[in-house]
């Protein structure tokens, strides 16, 4: 299975294309921490087919991931907001125009980028 | 046929969801402006199938559209992020410090809301 953290954050975005089946897989194996032979015995089939169904999904996630590429736009974005409230932080309040031209710089390559 | 705009921003997002014929038929409609009679004749099909494909097509963005909502979204943060560079433009030298607590809440407000 690939790492948690991963599917965690292609699950946020792109869960809501999966089944709903797919969903609840998903959620009880990487949230719930349950494991396949859990899952299995709840749904009444068998683990093979738990771990084929939660295969299945982690790769129709990771295309999504491919062609829209949300994931990575959203770590970049979430990147350079974290930058300008570092920026803020860590100015001087003398500094303080000096700052706001760098915030603006930064906003207007976000907007450029989009 | 639905508003060339709306069309535009949801292809913009969605497009590379849709299949190639999909893709193509949307680009000579709403992009280059050509008509459905056109458009039937380079494809060598009935006016009919392209308005169906279209409108389909049109159909499928839509249901993205309210799966994941990314129009939405990105337009909410578009005019938070011109929010900041009106703020920016429009406080005095003096005002500076106040410019960038302001601006580092409406950031906080985009962070908090991701």
């Amino acid at each position: 299975m690939k790492e948690i953290h991963k599917i965690n954050l292609l699950y946020d975005f792109y869960g809501s294309l999966l089944t709903e089946r797919q969903q609840k897989f998903i959620e009880l194996y990487y949230s719930d921490d349950l494991s396949l032979g859990e899952i299995a015995e709840q749904f009444e089939v068998t683990r093979q087919a738990v771990h084929d169904t939660l295969k299945r999904s982690e790769q129709t996630l990771e295309n999504y991931e491919k062609k829209l590429g949300l994931v990575t736009k959203f770590n970049k974005e979430y990147n350079s907001l974290e930058e300008i409230i570092t920026v803020i932080d860590n100015y001087p309040r003398e500094k303080a125009p000096e700052a706001l031209n760098k915030v603006k710089k930064l906003v207007r390559e976000m907007l450029d980028s989009r």
